[in-house]
């Protein structure tokens, strides 16, 4: 029992005031970021009819949740990247990592709203500006992060995040895009197509990650 | 893997009768705050129409949620912050813990109710007499935890909360103002304000957490 | 960073085989039970009127949504106590577990009929004969578990198990009122009160934890 | 408190860069199947009327309910299992986790057509095709996290994974049959009893897991 064997150990051991772990960070994060991924699926309402062609009617809708979902699970891929280089948190690091998770708590009402119009371009421009909130609430989060562990390799760790500013960039031409849909005479669907060109960077295998060696037998 | 190796622990160890950590306490209730925070967004059902206008008559649901969210992640901090100082629990720490939770448990339902009448002053009062319990609930945690934890320096730690006991006034004045607001004809939005002012009061930062310095290089 | 933590001893430990830790069985049902509880409020829709009468038509569901947050809040006590004693788990003992969880997600779908229909005798039947069967599974997983941990002192830390005894024959107590209460001529309110009965059987301090001493400082 | 243990532990010891384990990767993994096994209950409405006739007609929901609740529940056990063999995880591996657990949050809207529709085909062989790209997905986590667990002894724990291959072609087998059935006149529910083969295979206790040993006192 994990528990138990950390509670013997501080039990044992004074305390460091001050040194706050990022274990329950992490857990609450993962928490929320669970039943965000979640609850999206309940928008997925299942057809009235028993046919297939019943089915065809919830497709704009699963594709919008198909791209929620890759968001979430970069956004929680991340997440574990940048807590796993973290040492020690604080307040300021407690309070931008709640900001992050309220934007990211938006995400399913947007994924509803752009499900059941996916032509409009309010719904669209919408969708991407959640996006682009969440993409300046975790830089704000991994500055503050960076603050909160000066001393340590860090930095180093985290990298320049070239990706997350372009995410954010991304993010905001997609809303351009869909607002200027109507004036401009196209389909808003070129900012959801915009918004998976965000998704497809991240998919890209990262060299901080999946270039690990693995583990040699000890 | 953190379970074998706790389990590792204790499978050489001896369990010590009677110690009962704090972990699992923490995870669920994580896990219940993750879910309370993350499900209220279900109120926020994506406007029938297409148009930004649709998204307008939101504008009072939305507000009600940022408070709601305000509020579960003040209580997520302090209960990070009061369970890290914290060496064990007993039973009385575990109902008191769960007694927490039921009162926090029913921030969505009030969420709801404010957002559907955001000018009427019952739903003002009852959305804070759900806030006025939470706080004594919590300080019958804080009180409870330290009793279980004598000899320790928890209540160095935690300190007089005097934070906590002004929360708790002021909720109950804006339950007050809430239920003369129609005598004395006045909206019932002040409530709200005075509710987000325990909000506010919670943001400044604290010295017992921000001020903490970042942990050097070992 | 707990994980890290983890890994890196059994990075450097070899695993032992065939043990397996209790750690992610009680994460899992600490989430089970956390979304368990939370969802049941989803039951309790605000009103649709702002008055406060229109508060008292969520009477019975809101006295229902409180005896099953006490059942489960109870349940997850237990199964605390019960796994903090338990060294190390098989695959009968994940699916006692799971067995269990099984019965306790119905939980709310029993509260959700019986606050729909406080006097009629059927839901409260069916919500005595979930809680029935889940004090079975309990007692199921209990066996399992002392089985699967011959040699430990687990047997000796469980006990005999007396109240779990007690409340599996309330309830069956409780779903025989109910369904006599029509033939008899009385009302079904009586087998909630006794089902209240159970809650306030494991209110009542256990000298297993509420006795334990405070750690004293090292 | 486990997260200071480990934070402690880390804080002294330098970080093996390169190196990630599992814990957070199972803790969110957790989160998602345990939000997902309960979201399911949600569609269990309660009936209408009170009488136990009303109950008759959630039949069908309620074995659709269990044959989900039996799949969730045992690729939580295989998951257990697969990551309590694996020692490091790297970008691919979380990808590959992210991609099964995109295919089992979609049970909960199978299970809710299925329920809705139990003697059509088109709801039987959605369910299916779910269930066997499930199966898919998880074939290539664990592939994956061999790959990334090389020179560990991880193969041999995990097996050649017969059951999994045998699952995956009971599913082509059962949507194969609910696509035929209107063709051939017979019953979808022949499919349903195929699936529930596939939970049968694995409730059948395995040798990896049940076959252990009682640890024995230290």
């Amino acid at each position: 029992m994990c528990h138990n064997a950390g509670m013997d150990d501080e039990y044992l051991a004074p305390q460091k005031p001050g040194i706050i772990g990022t274990g329950r960070l992490e857990a609450f994060s993962d928490g929320v970021l669970a039943v965000i991924i979640t609850i999206m699926v309940l928008e997925l309402r299942p057809p009235d009819g028993a046919d297939i062609s019943a089915l065809t009617s919830l497709t704009s809708k699963f594709l919008v949740y198909v791209l929620s979902f890759a968001i979430i699970a970069i956004y929680w891929n991340n997440h574990h990247h940048l807590l796993h280089a973290t040492r020690a948190i604080n307040g300021n690091v407690m309070w931008a990592n709640l900001h992050l998770l309220f934007w990211l708590s938006l995400v399913p009402v947007g994924t509803a709203w752009a499900g059941d119009h996916p032509l409009a371009p309010w719904p669209a421009a919408i969708y991407g500006l959640i996006g682009f909130l969440a993409g300046v609430a975790y830089y704000i989060l991994s500055r503050t992060i960076v603050r909160a562990n000066k001393g340590t390799d860090i930095e180093k760790a985290i990298g320049s995040d070239v990706k997350g500013k372009i995410s954010i960039a991304i993010y905001a031409l997609g809303m351009l895009l869909a607002s200027l849909s109507q004036a401009i005479a196209f389909s808003p669907i070129l900012s959801y197509i915009v918004y998976a060109g965000v998704a497809v960077l991240w998919f890209i295998p990262d060299r901080r990650l999946a270039g690990d060696d693995p583990p040699a037998q000890g």
